[in-house]
């Protein structure tokens, strides 16, 4: 290694093991035995300007051995980014840009929220999905076009590799054939409680190879020059994707290197002075050797400032098309925005109109799809029975980019966060799965929670109901459970023009959502309204005789409560509540208009009662496992069904 | 084929369309794909007995595929188990012994609740490890003992291989070696969405190569002889667990046979006849051959009843024996349970005892697995931050099967699904993650639920306080979602004294639970009683004069409320609640004894208020995601330090 890549591979060493000491708090390790590929990617491969981090066409790097943040903000400072060494001095600390895991949106140069293990990797897949997606879109327009042709890296540890996720999105990556996504994996055989032999004896290239990856192996992890080649030699495999396994030393250096004592606790104070003694070093904690971080920026610069300022030029050129279509791409890859003309007042459902909610959704979700390239989806295989196919396009695949059916096989929690991943490229989409195996994507829902992105997870099936399937299909706790996920929209539409006005309300709010669909089917009630939906609540069935008692309903139980208020007394209003979030987020006025203070309150859901006591004294629902058989018979097992309901409504009226 | 073994698979197949055509729901696809393969195992490799379907030293067959519960009931029925025709015509009814999919303690025979994809071979795991440590420890008393040899065979289905929980799962069963682990798949390229080759493109036995496995291929599906080889040669292999590709078609014999339609629905009359006519049957629709079951059974009997006998002779010999050791196994063999003396009124610490809560964990755990040998359990790589190790005991290995410590990986979800397979041998087991990383298991742990299995989840770094690590591992939601899973005992204690309450409560119910546990260090609460655990709640600070409101906290909240208390009004009453749904279990008068009616009651918990509002007016609580800084920074900037929650129980206490 030629001293000068050295001398700024060692700063970038120290400013990470700094950050950590300073913070007293972090993970060393990884700084020490992955320093080498993240100097390898930024100086010699990342196409990116640190004046502009969020240019639509850099190569997006994601670290998806989050806790290795410290490595990464060291490497985006020396690469010129907007961090101070006073952010650098503020690592871990509440309110600063360099917090403990990478946070989307918070630090120039962060693509994504990493840190619970093997997101990071699936995430990178929706990310190479969309490249290639709207490289195809422009393309189609402009053939060999070069404004949109970024690479997708990744950073991925042992521990990413072990959890079942990675696996799922890298079989994905692997059916698709993305070229364009490479995995640089820092082997170091260690994982938090030791070696990594204790918990798994894999050939990790092998299993990658069996999946349709790319493979290749760089046996000395400290050497900048044979990484860098290795990923010349990916980016020339275009099929395929790359995993280069490449063999690094835990800790390097450190007293503890090779143990898994040196992962995730600050060196000593000893162990700090010998490693600058290694490097030959002498400067103080935190302090930076600016010649260091100067040819470092200098290397960057000589590679990059000729091709940036062409590309510039080139789009330049291109953004004067009158082209309707090329301006369309334009302006969304320039916003990461667009525009869909729908609202939910432009929908008149007749009144005889009857159908199963996931057929209505599925109408919607079509004439959405229709009016925009940038909204599309896919499904956990369940897109025949969720029925959440965009009709008119096929599937995403290596031969049709341009596919707007994503299909993700039995593998939910890869495709919430391949979805993320997708929202990151700016895309609205939409994931589609049984409400019951919600369960199996939630860490990746929680993400997009986080990172705040348009993800819509739409779950059908969505009550006890389904019958037949038998408990292991019947959500019960889901519902209550999703609505205590900060940040998250969730919608129990009651019949079409609740579902239209869901979606009216997922498009203009752009956030996370989850959008809970009967596989009943329902007539469309004449006093249901969509545009109420926006505000999460309304009243659906206002008393006639002096109030005496309110019924919250959502969903097909919207129905039935309708039906039973008829029945029982004309002094009994029907609130439907599709939104519980959006409704609590209303102001009291609007609130109190709604469910008035002193008045007997009864909330009716096929689901856990655990959240509806926030609104009512008398929640009806299922706090136990269903059961299999005919749905009339599970309902009346579980003192659901309609004579059950009535009779406990009735009694709380007149108690 | 010969005949007589063509016209009883022949019967199966049958059975198994019937059932579904009868109920008018069901899977028809697997029942006619991968009845040759049910056939073989039942007809010629699985050890059982029907009239004693839960010997102990049954060979354990887990159908992953749980939809082919229709072919798995047909097998039963013909192999002699407790079914009649009645239940078989019952299949899919309320009530029945024949649910939509298979559920443990239902059926005779069947061994685990299957039907969410992955979780039957991830649990198929954790059986295996089972055996082995049962075996080995028997062995260990008398060596080359036969009381306790038991394969567990698996049939999973492409959908199995599909989800992240199966490669888990399969990569710990590679590095365990677990040569009496055989699963057999049931290869079609067909999933519910179409073709599999949409969503995957694999070598899948070369994959499972690469982890450890012995692989084997049978080529044709319909070829019972070859699938029985198979199976005996993959016995014969025993240092690795073996997969065999089964190449099956996919509703073979029907009009839509290699079709993804013939999936999930009931064949049309027209089918069933057609698939008659080619089997050359002219039976009723479950009508029933009883010739050909006869043969089916004496193929049974004749293989197993002199090996049955034989082991019953062998083993009567050897409950003789007055060895302590081997009574202690020879018990638990035979009810599947075990005692273990533990009691929290045993216990006193002394006041000015202080320590981390983890660290408090730890020793409990060490005390009772002291006491027994069936207490054990892991973590997903973070037993060293979890501190849940057993110190006198090793990592469970090939080498060490009697090591107590399971090293998962970073694979909560196998984790999850391994321990269930574990507490389906008679096991007490736990593991350990991060309270943040909960989500990962749920699917799992639902299973634990519906199953009523003797698992612990530890979840440990259980609130914002963690500080430094950030929002992604900082849990919010976790609390109430666990909360309002069905049949989960969630508890959080606050001391260490409600740490060993935790403990017998969890011996003494022998249920799901979720033991949350703070990192932080924690004094003994003079007024803290482990004994009141019990139930769930208990007063931990009475008030002392005239009550004028209740505090309801829990784990590290609860120091927090007694301070303010005693700091704001002696009216304050603080009610301790560890366990909120083991609390909700008792009498009205315990309830109303803890919180009277009428009193202002606010909870203190550092996470999601949205199921607090059962039993408070005013939750205080996190509904947000955290922030990575010091603890005290990350509680001020979430209104949750102290001074913060002290003025606003004032205010409510004030208004």
């Amino acid at each position: 290694m030629k001293d000068d890549i050295k001398n700024a591979l060692n700063t970038m060493k120290l400013l990470g093991i700094d950050m950590i000491a300073n913070a007293g708090s972090g993970h060393p390790g990884i700084v020490l035995g992955a320093a080498p590929i993240i100097y390898a990617l930024y100086a010699n491969v990342l196409k990116f300007n640190p004046n502009d981090p969020w240019w639509f066409n850099r190569d997006r790097f994601v670290l998806s051995a989050g806790h290795g943040s410290a490595l990464l903000y060291a490497a985006l400072y020396m690469a010129g980014y907007e961090i101070s060494l006073d952010d650098i001095a503020k690592f871990r600390q509440a309110g600063s840009i360099t917090p403990g895991h990478p946070e989307y949106k918070l630090t120039p140069g962060v693509e994504v929220t990493t840190g619970p293990l093997g997101q990071g990797l699936a995430t990178a897949v929706g990310i190479a999905l969309g490249e290639r997606y709207l490289n195809t879109l422009l393309s189609a327009q402009v053939p060999k076009q070069k404004v949109i042709d970024y690479y997708t890296y990744v950073l991925c540890s042992d521990g990413d590799l072990l959890e079942g996720i990675s696996y799922e999105a890298a079989s994905i990556a692997g059916v698709q054939g993305l070229g364009k996504l490479i995995v640089l994996y820092d082997s170091n055989d260690i994982t938090l409680d030791g070696e990594k032999s204790l918990s798994t004896k894999e050939d990790i290239l092998k299993r990658f190879d069996s999946i349709g990856w790319h493979i290749d192996y760089v046996k000395e992890g400290n050497d900048i020059g044979s990484i860098t080649k290795a990923i010349e030699r990916a980016k020339r495999v275009t099929n395929k994707p790359s995993l280069i396994e490449i063999k690094t030393i835990i800790g390097r250096g450190s007293f503890n290197e090779n143990r898994s004592i040196v992962h995730g606790k600050p060196l000593t104070k000893d162990d700090m002075a010998n490693i600058r003694k290694q490097m030959n070093v002498t400067t103080d904690i935190l302090e930076v050797n600016t010649d260091n971080v100067a040819f470092f920026r200098k290397t960057i610069h000589k590679r990059l400032d000729k091709y940036l300022a062409g590309w510039q030029k080139y789009y330049t050129k291109f953004k004067t098309s009158n082209d309707v279509e090329i301006r369309k791409i334009l302006d969304f890859l320039a916003t990461q925005n667009f525009s869909v003309e729908f609202n939910s007042q432009n929908f008149k459902i007749q009144d005889m109109y009857r159908e199963e909610l996931r057929e209505s959704n599925s109408k919607i979700l079509n004439i959405i799809s229709d009016r925009t390239n940038f909204f599309l989806g896919g499904s956990a295989d369940l897109s025949t029975s969720c029925k959440t196919n965009i009709y008119k396009s096929m599937e995403m695949s290596k031969n049709n980019p341009l596919g707007r059916n994503i299909y993700f096989g039995v593998r939910e929690h890869a495709m919430g966060a391949i979805l993320n991943g997708m929202a990151l490229s700016g895309f609205s989409v939409y994931g589609s799965t049984f409400l019951a195996f919600a369960d199996y994507l939630k860490p990746a829902l929680r993400l997009t929670c986080q990172m705040n992105l348009p993800v819509t997870y739409i779950f059908t099936h969505d009550s006890v109901n389904i019958g037949e399937d038998g408990p292991t299909h019947q959500p019960i706790e889901q519902l209550a459970s999703l609505r205590c996920t900060p940040n998250l929209d969730v919608y129990r539409p009651a019949d079409v023009n609740e579902v239209i006005g869901c979606w009216d309300s997922i498009l203009k709010r752009r956030k996370p959502a989850a959008l809970i669909i009967s596989k009943k089917d329902v007539e469309v009630i004449p006093s249901s309204k969509g545009i109420e939906t926006l505000k999460g609540a309304y009243i659906i069935k206002q008393e006639t005789t002096p109030l005496k008692a309110i019924i919250i309903a959502t969903g097909t139980e919207v129905t039935t409560a309708l039906k039973i208020a008829s029945e029982l007394d004309q002094g009994i209003r029907v609130v439907s509540m599709p939104s519980v979030n959006i409704f609590t987020e209303q102001d009291s006025t609007y609130q109190e208009a709604i469910l008035p203070k002193n008045v007997k309150k009864i909330s009716l859901e096929a689901g856990s009662t655990s959240m509806w006591y926030r609104y009512v004294d008398y929640p009806i629902g299922i706090d136990r496992y269903g059961l299999s058989g005919k749905e009339q018979d599970v309902l009346a097992a579980l003192n659901f069904d309609y004579e059950h309901i009535k009779k406990q409504i009735e009694t709380i009226i007149n108690n």
